[in-house]
């Protein structure tokens, strides 16, 4: 199949608009923090929330407004939760959903809301409904870029994507766009992603495909081992590119899902590069698995592990830490048949120290990307995962953030 | 009951003796590095060890020697985890346990082994041998603060206690030595502790006294959630104290078990203090829960994550973060329920954010220790655990360790 990879973000896909301001949410040099998708039909919907139990409120309107399954529009704010503020959390999401289905003139029962920042502010609702009156006007075909950077809150950068595949003789869009930096631990983090596309897509099929693309890109991915309160996954399909509908089991249905697993692992991966204060990104791959699910524990053990991610930030090629954190995994295994190796440089074999290049492991320990492979020789089944070092950058965002 | 701290450290219970040298594993100053106690008579004893699945070579044969239930000795190197090298690590240790059975006239299977330091490097055995020769004519009754020196690795202060307590009329002493830190090294050795008593104490009540003790002590402490590979708990009681056998579920067992607990939990919280690059420590208390093991888990789930830790090194009271914390335990909760104190000073009721003096949290953010009440209110039980902030000397501290 070839995919590929186009210009114009979530509104490449036909039919979708978007839009992205500063509505003073976010006081410093008024960045853009008040974002909206609109799609010009209803779309099927698909979503996936945070499995933090403390969840925000715009998580729950949105679970509760998208129960039809379809969704015309998602209005995003940064800078603020909308979290534990009481009552008047789930009363503010509601009304940022009744301002944006009016200014649309749409059904509320089509809009989604998400919200993303610090907790237990109450939202400025002042400055929230003067924006909405703005940002439904501003939406357009080119404001996929707006929106990207309406939603970030210390990401360093937006991320963004859009491919074209062909379903039989049809182009086929589709497109996401995310924000993470901090809090980003599988199931979903300080999270947001949303995707569009104009795949026309069976309902059952696009949530299925949706959790499979998600369960190998977003919930393989980690900086910090933290799940936020506000974390949202949200597909939008609006079946205008033409194509025949998209339902499981099909050789499309292959097809599309492939592209969405490209969108998905992209956006991710951007996310990890972008980690609070990162200045490398590891990639730990576990093969030789007696079970996919046992794979994913020993990797995000690793993964999630200070000790060896202030070791990569070291430059320090210490493999007792990853082999502490394998043990760590709480998932059986033979010690005496480990394998690591450092890109292509095995370090440990069947649980023991080999000699190996010092020089060659320093060339490697200096790289932006490093590749590190466990091998367990247990199985067949493997795993990867994409995570961070730990930097003073890190300590220094996250203790001077708030203050 | 009376708990009297006492001097004399490991040495104060009747018939103890002990030694640390330098034989030469920690090259830097001579530092010391080799650590022997001794018990006149065979003491009956107990152990714990480490969950991590990959387990040092002296845990094995520790395991192995102890299965009999008495233990007269116990060897302890610091500057090597004797981990990950092979064959050689169990050869290794065993010889260490020979040379030490050897050297004191002893039953080698009376005698226990640990480990600290760096993994996969071979255990330099010559130094080993040697120094093993001079430390059983060291031993002697003033020897604790030079074992305590003997087994520390990046602690920068050595850490021992010892109580007199009555049992009947009979004076009973207990006491402790523990190391800890953080997992300097790859990822070793965070945690060793020995304890000695002269107590007479039934087998299987030590067993379970033992078990309570560190439950409510070192396993209710965090400082970067890493259990390594090397972790030992021992305590050996020898009876020279007179006292009525203590047996289980008796006023006299109560006694013992209580001074038990304030000798953990003294350690326990030194090693806190003694974190890597810890400023501050910070006291969880969860209460209202309903089961003791969710309470456990909540307060773990606060105590580990890192942006609560690195908000506490900001001096940042942004309970925001424990909020989202508390939510990621993966346990039942209301969350419309939750009350969050610092110290004396309500932040979060019933889930939501109250009003408070900024004046009076900055206060509190500034002191040394630091409490925080999280009342679930679901029931009766509570827990509390003890842990660090996350500063910049943390990953200072394990960026550069070996490097």
């Amino acid at each position: 199949m070839s995919i590929k990879i186009i210009k114009g973000g979530i509104t490449a896909p036909k039919g979708f608009l978007a839009a992205g301001i500063s509505c003073g949410i976010k006081k410093l040099n008024r960045k853009k923090d008040l974002g909206l998708i609109y799609s010009q039909v209803p779309a099927i919907s698909s979503t996936l929330f945070t499995k933090n139990k403390i969840k925000a409120a715009p998580i729950e309107v949105t679970r509760k407004n998208l129960r039809g399954g379809f969704c015309q529009a998602l209005v995003v704010n940064s800078g603020n939760a909308n979290c534990a503020t009481g009552i008047n959390s789930l009363r503010n999401a509601q009304e940022m959903v009744t301002l944006v289905a009016e200014g649309l003139g749409i059904k509320p029962s089509q809009v989604a809301v998400a919200s993303t920042g610090i907790i237990g502010v109450p939202l400025p609702m002042e400055k929230i409904k003067r924006g909405i009156k703005s940002l439904v006007k501003e939406i357009h075909q080119k404001g996929s870029s707006h929106f990207a950077e309406a939603i970030i809150t210390t990401d360093t950068f937006s991320k963004e994507i859009s491919i074209k595949i062909k379903i039989k003789d049809k182009d086929v869009c589709l497109a996401g766009v995310a924000k993470g930096a901090g809090m980003i631990f599988p199931n979903l983090a300080t999270m947001l992603c949303f995707l569009t596309t104009d795949a026309k897509v069976e309902k059952n099929f696009l949530k299925m495909a949706l959790k499979k693309a998600i369960d190998e890109s977003f919930n393989l991915i980690t900086v910090d081992g933290e799940t936020s309160t506000n974390d949202m996954v949200l597909m939008m399909a609006n079946g205008l590119a033409g194509n025949i509908e998209l339902k499981e089991k099909t050789k499309e249905a292959k097809i599309f899902q492939e592209g969405l697993n490209f969108v998905t692992s992209h956006l991710s991966k951007l996310i990890v590069k972008d980690g609070e204060g990162a200045t490398k990104l590891i990639e730990i791959k576990v093969k030789g698995a007696s079970s996919k699910e046992s794979a994913k524990k020993i990797a995000l053990s690793v993964a999630n592990s200070n000790l060896v991610k202030c070791a990569f930030f070291g430059e320090d090629p210490n493999w007792g830490r990853i082999l502490s954190a394998i043990g760590n995994a709480n998932v059986p295994i033979n010690s005496q048949k480990i394998d690591i190796s450092y890109e292509n440089i095995k370090i440990v074999k069947n649980g023991s120290a080999v000699k190996y290049s010092g020089k060659e492991i320093k060339k490697i320990m200096k790289k932006p990307e490093i590749k590190i492979v466990i091998d367990l020789k247990m199985g067949k089944n493997q795993v990867r995962v994409w995570t961070t070092d730990l930097s003073y950058d890190y300590v220094k965002i996250n203790a001077a953030y708030r203050t």
